[in-house]
């Protein structure tokens, strides 16, 4: 696989946004959210997605010059009406609300609607940490998941992320679907012509499969648990209190109509609100007790969990965010491998707007 | 099984509570609070544990008569210290203050150390409700499950419950423990003689068993996911976040230093905080849109899910908390069932503190 540098994708994403209408501000923004996906390994959500972009674009469902509004506040809360613009920069703005509500009291919580996919939940969530306050991030998304019991997709990949400063030790980040696993994962599964373990998916008829495809053929993505019996309704209750304070908060799409992100599926007739929508929360550490007592207990809870003891053949006990943050070591150093087919088709991209596309690393 | 009127356990529990030297407002409180747990079926957390309570009374380690303080707050947020009272009287306080702070400022947010055992989840959650607000409550407990990689008891079965009301329709009620499983059922299994399934525990050593008694034998409940592989590292990120909402942020006790429930294990050595942690909080809804928009299209969230097609077998798609409703129709009509060590541990209590045991129905 070809080798790029992260800074010559942002500004290959950023060039492309523009050619949309995008203002250089708004690209900006929205090719550094993009791009803080492949940096930390996370390759589903990141410059692969460009083109979906796109075509969503093209199909009159991006706006790529959105007048962001606040729509409904109280000193603690907003609702955000994105004007369907992209959710990578939309998120950034009603996280930027969110913290300046907890600035001065404490706390501050934004539900948005008429927005687009935002990229990893963990970017968004991980703002607060420089202002030591604690980000929460959540989105509704497509549906692809079965409720437990049920046949039918009712419910996207629903992720919740949650960003805890410390003192020495980097940040808890969690960032996780509700889903047993991400539907990345199949596909990569698919390319290596390999069965899916069991608890990840089910068939048409709703009963579990180990077909890859799968999903494709018309099945679902479970909650986390992936059976009844191993706690498949409590994924199942996760993914839907993030699409209540996604979209029933909000005024945006909830549970089957939300719109599909890819643009040769239509959105479904008869919406129940607007676009997608998404949850963000900020809370300042020191609205709960002195800034200084927090952190240093954050750095002994991580120092302590990561020192546990493990199972035989485990190296160590992970901290949520560590994987992420090795890769972005690796990656930085390195450079961020691009699939061939998502190479071919970023330099279609390229080549439709008649913008460079950058040189991979030698 | 002999069955009993919610009333005369209720009474039975208060008059129990009065003779540690509860007041009588603190136990009619923690009574209704511990047996909201028998009612809806969740017999773990009920009576069942009246007499754990007074152990640890007896042990000291219960204050029953607790003098309950705020002693960090902003516009939004506060930390109450529980003075070593009753998890059961600590939470619906600390909810108060959280409600009282959402009624004026949109949110309220409450963290709360020096506690104990605080009975069901859900209780605290649903309070909220009938001044529609989503109600949010979570706690640590004492350390029994291993975060993924790892063969040591960190984390507790740390519940999440998240209350949202509706119009016409029942509220949406999820209350579930961050473990694939709760211990309660290990102990069912051990009564019938039969193998715990797969992703439940593991061993001693970290591996994975089906012995019921593995956790009684050294080893360790799974989070939520049960394995790497079908997410256990989701449920362990779950698990730890209400630890540090619920410890970290108000001076608890967290991972391994939660003290035991039970009387006959000290609490650690070196405590890094002050008994046991929760974390409360209310959100208004009409803090996001219009309350009435808010329940219409809550109503049709609930009806859209409950309509769910179904796979074969099954008769509906459940709501969290519909089953639990559903038990309290039953046990309403037709009484609480008492497990006879139940029954006879209960017996003792009214021995030792000469108080009337009730009579069951006939």
């Amino acid at each position: 696989m070809n080798r790029y540098t992260l800074e010559s994708l942002k500004s290959f994403t950023k060039d492309v946004l523009m050619a949309m209408g995008s203002s250089e501000e708004s690209a900006t923004l929205a090719a550094k959210v993009l791009l803080s996906a492949d940096i930390r390994g996370i390759d589903s959500h990141g410059v692969a997605r460009l083109s979906g972009y796109v075509r969503l674009w093209e199909a009159g469902r991006i706006n790529a010059t959105p007048i962001l509004k606040i729509i409904h506040e109280t000193p603690t809360t907003a609702v955000i009406d994105g004007d369907g613009g992209l959710g990578l920069v939309v998120a950034p703005y009603a996280m930027q609300v969110a913290m300046e509500k907890a600035e001065t009291y404490g706390t501050g919580w934004v539900s948005v609607k008429n927005s687009n996919h935002y990229g990893i939940a963990g970017y968004h969530a991980m703002l607060p940490l420089e202002k030591d306050m604690i980000g929460m991030s959540m989105t509704n998304a497509s549906p692809l998941v079965a409720p437990t019991f049920s046949k039918s997709r009712m419910l996207g990949t629903n992720p919740i992320s949650v960003a805890i400063p410390a003192k020495t030790e980097p940040a808890f980040v969690a960032d996780m679907a509700t889903t047993t696993t991400a539907n990345g994962k199949l596909e990569v599964l698919q390319r290596k012509e390999e069965d899916a373990p069991n608890g990840w998916i089910q068939d048409k008829d709703g009963k579990p499969t180990q077909n890859a495809y799968g999903v494709k053929e018309g099945g679902a993505l479970l909650p986390l648990g992936g059976n009844r019996v191993q706690g498949s309704h409590k994924g199942y209750a996760l993914s839907s209190i993030v699409d209540i304070f996604s979209a029933v908060l909000s005024g945006a799409n909830y549970g089957p109509w939300v719109p599909p992100f890819v643009s040769f599926l239509s959105p479904p007739e008869n919406p129940v609100g607007e676009g997608i929508g998404h949850f963000l929360g900020a809370m300042r550490v020191d609205a709960f007790r002195p800034k200084e007592d927090f952190l240093n207990h954050m750095d002994n809870w991580i120092k302590t969990f990561r020192s546990a003891e493990t199972v035989d053949g485990e190296e160590k006990v992970l901290i949520p965010g560590d994987p992420e943050r090795e890769m972005e070591t690796i990656r930085t150093k390195n450079g961020i491998p691009l699939l061939s087919p998502v190479e071919n088709d970023l330099k279609g991209l390229a080549e439709k707007f008649s913008i460079n596309f950058p040189t991979h690393i030698i």
